[in-house]
């Protein structure tokens, strides 16, 4: 590739609207252009990075032994009706009709879609099981699209789905996706970790996140120090080891506490520590109020709860709701009260704790359950912090990291299938739903999160698997015929021998072209100076910053050698 | 590819739907799935051949110095506004609305986007020329879908655009693409032609369109048997060499005509030639009538006469219209006429000819133009003929085929970069706009192209270089041992030597594999059976039929050779 015509205009600026690295980065390298609000246009050196990714993700799935297919992005609105998900998809999905009105869905996801193909095609036990994924556009409409890449409405997916006739056999394959997302993640020069997750509204139970880990992530992961757990901070469990607690047991008090309503507030007033208080909240499902407690140093965790109580939502009641059952938010507590009472297991031992009075400006001190009031579920329902105990391992203990969500694997069950009727005959000749699997990367997103693991105050330094070349030879004075002569043989040279190179055969000061090498971030940059004179040429490593002069003769062994 | 794990449902039936050879074929052969009504899934064998296209179109176009890029599906409403095409594209074009009611365009095509990133981003003319192109999928909502994937709503294309400083650049460019055109087409293995044709709403004014031969095509195509001229019939010019006409002038005599209103029936009734006859019609544009007239055996070419006009749109008066200009439908003719008459130039050598009374149940014989009335323009507004001398060599005849048209390049000229001001600035300093070209190719109609041109009773015959794979390698008899052990080596062997196969590894009569491998068209069959006993297979190639006995240890080398 030559410079001299590629069409790449860096900026020295960083936009405003950019937030975060990776966004600030592909614009400023020229990559990627925003045409509306998260919806981007891939310029050349941008478009031949997603393609290796692609091409990766291809590679590897086609090796795990899926097919790929292609989707249409326009489904019709009946397929997503039958499914039961045009009403809950809510905004975020696209919709629109055709010339006869008929509703369409600009596809978020493909489940529907793929259901309705092997609901056609599929008979027997016999022809299962199979996999099916494709790399195709993917719609969602954002209410604040940002982080360029990161969270668009207009985004590249891989969506595979698979189906079987058994348990086991579903097992068989989401390990097997598992592996495959592994292998995609290394060779895209990635530094990632599976995670267990909440599966969400996609339906099913046992899910996987892949997370690219980098400061900038979205979400928090929590991993053991010593052995495989990590999981997303919404999923994550800890081994909770009660004191043991030798105390007796108080009399109940009621005692003013006038204005003080937050936790801070009531320990600091009555002079205990938060640990010795317990935090109510009231939540509500579509049918019931609950009232929910937890040591005061913790947080709810409310896809624990929801899932808890096999619920599709909860939600903190609102001032109006609390003070309809008669309570007080500020002062709300277990003793008392009529609602339904779950608590986490920081509870279970704790005795003679501080609680809200139930009145205005009151808290009771020398709380204790099963004396002054009852619970009815224990439960592990709070966000776990770091440093608490693995809950798989024995010795471990839980570090935080930030994490980039990159794919999802999940175990779907029937929920499309029996939707959808997607049947199979069994052996026994009898109808089944079959069981499915499902398996997300998020492909445009992988560009973005691999700029977020690799840059410095530079610019990108792309993984080499994914560069968009991975050498940059530059001479340094254009008007040097010798250097330029040199320089061409190389690049001829290079690129002859199948190494992916550019040349940066711009009439511009050779500073220039450093910091757009930089910024764009080819792995290696091939220095063709005064050197020549020599016999050498200066190779520069962006990730290790490493400078060597090399043989010229040499240059394509060593470039080899860099590449392994 | 083993057949025993392929995700492909072959059909006996041709569905209902299907009218024409792609459509049956590629829905029989279980290639692709509709969704919707011009919606179609590609399944696995399909979405190779596609994919195979678009490699195909990628290396040449990258070869040929054009960028590839990757623009949205998801334009926003504005810049349609801005070039003018928000208000003339009509139903054909699928718009949305986002969640904040924001106008989108699903793009039937990109060049206003293309424009608005050129124009952020190139000042100088030392910037140009520039083609950038991309595979996308593109949106027409059809009033009727129908033919498969050879017209459908969400479809698959090639469309690049050039940016050049002048004409020269541009012309240069054109022939460039031109060339690359060639060379895709031939490497897809198909036949085709490339045509002059009318340049249609895109704008700009030399245009040709690719158009792959076959019985089926919608396009009708004069080409010359002696030159290379080709053009769509919309724009096929003839060279009308008008014969001698000694005759005197007769006068102008008014006969009755009862009942009798077409050409046929009048050149009948009064006993003279249709040759002898003028056929009067009334056009309107936006602006004006005009009477048209044109020899009894032609039909107007409104595109010509369009074009002729220099407007955008002609259509044929009206019953109400004509009465209301006091003339008669049947026995319309120029004399005493007040419009605007253009006639063909089929009609300059004519004398004492018929043409319509003007009033009812009335003709004139012996009309005769500069005496009993006068014509305004006298050009080539016909639809040429089968037969007619080519215009471009002194001795062609035209010939006529079908076509179907795959691609099309495109001068446009300043139209888009005139609207959106995409302008650079020239060698003296000063602003100009950029004279853009554009080039398409239908990706996934060139798939249907390539069946409509090599087909047989029993199914699709691909050429090698799309084919899905090229050998499909079938043991006779499954419970065979020494059969199947040998089929499981030559698959190997040929897998492992970079040769695209199949094994048909299924539990299935041969007979029915032979079918199946017949209806998806591989260009090879490996047959294992018996001669095994003597060291042999047959191959059998799909296009010739020829059968032929080879010795195991040589087929590697005879199918290289046949692919070559």
């Amino acid at each position: 590739m030559r410079f001299s015509k590629l069409f790449v205009h860096t900026l020295k600026e960083t936009p405003k609207e950019a937030e975060v690295i990776s966004h600030k980065l592909l614009l400023r390298a020229g990559m990627i252009k925003k045409l509306a609000s998260g919806i981007y246009s891939y310029m050349p050196l941008g478009y031949r990075v997603l393609r290796k990714i692609e091409g990766i993700v291809r590679e590897e799935l086609d090796k795990a032994g899926a097919q790929e297919i292609l989707m249409p992005v326009l489904q019709p609105a009946e397929l997503w009706q039958e499914s039961g998900r045009w009403d809950k998809m809510g905004d975020e999905m696209m919709r629109m009709t055709d010339r006869h009105n008929r509703n369409f869905v600009l596809g978020p996801t493909h489940e529907e879609v793929v259901t309705d193909i092997v609901r056609r095609e599929v008979k027997s036990y016999k022809e299962l099981p199979i996999n099916l994924y494709q790399i195709q556009l993917k719609y969602r409409d954002e209410r604040r699209p940002r982080f360029g890449l990161m969270r668009g409405r207009e985004f590249f997916m891989k969506d595979g789905y698979s189906f079987h006739t058994d348990e086991d056999s579903l097992e068989k394959e989401y390990q097997n996706m598992h592996e495959a997302y592994n292998n995609i993640f290394s060779r895209c020069g990635l530094t990632f970790r599976a995670v267990e997750a909440d599966s969400g509204n996609i339906g099913g139970d046992t899910t996987h996140e892949i997370m690219v880990l980098a400061d900038s992530g979205e979400d928090e992961v929590l991993y053991c120090d010593k052995c495989e757990y990590a999981a997303n901070i919404e999923k994550a469990e800890s081994k909770f080891v009660a004191k043991e607690n030798s105390e007796e047991l108080k009399e109940l008090e009621k005692v003013e506490t006038p204005n003080k309503k937050s936790i801070e507030e009531v320990a600091e007033f009555l002079g205990v520590e938060k640990i010795n208080t317990v935090k109510a909240m009231i939540f509500k499902t579509e049918e019931e109020f609950y009232m929910v407690l937890i040591r005061g140093d913790y947080e709810v965790n409310e896809v624990k709860l929801k899932n808890l109580l096999k619920v599709s939502e909860v939600t903190l009641a609102n001032d109006a709701e609390i003070e309809k059952l008669n309570l007080h938010k500020g002062f709300l507590g277990p003793v008392g009260v009529k609602l339904k009472i779950i608590a986490d297991e920081t509870i279970k031992n704790m005795k003679n704790y501080v609680t809200g009075g139930n009145d205005i400006d009151n808290h009771y001190i020398n709380t204790n359950h099963n004396k002054d009031y009852s619970v009815e579920t224990f439960a592990d329902i709070r966000i776990v912090k770091l440093g608490e105990k693995c809950p798989r391992c024995s010795d471990g203990v839980l570090n935080s990291a930030r994490g980039i969500e990159v794919g999802q694997i999940f175990k779907l069950g029937t929920k499309y299938s029996e939707a959808l009727k997607c049947n199979f005959i069994n052996e026994n000749g009898r109808q089944q739903p079959m069981l499915m699997g499902c398996y997300g990367i998020g492909v445009s997103r992988t560009m973005a999160a691999a700029v977020e693991q690799n840059y410095d105050e530079s610019g990108i330094i792309w993984p080499i698997s994914i560069a968009p070349y991975i050498v940059d030879v530059i001479p340094v004075n254009m008007k040097d015929k010798e250097q330029v002569e040199v320089a061409e043989k190389l690049y001829n040279n290079l690129k002859e021998n199948g190494i992916e190179v550019a040349i940066d055969d711009r009439k511009e000061r050779a500073g220039f072209k450093f910091k757009d090498a930089d910024l764009i971030g080819f792995p290696v940059k091939v220095i063709v100076g005064k050197g020549i004179a020599t016999g050498k040429v200066e190779v520069v490593n962006r990730k290790t910053g490493e400078k060597e002069d090399i043989e010229i003769e040499e240059l394509l062994n060593y470039i080899n050698k860099l590449i392994k």
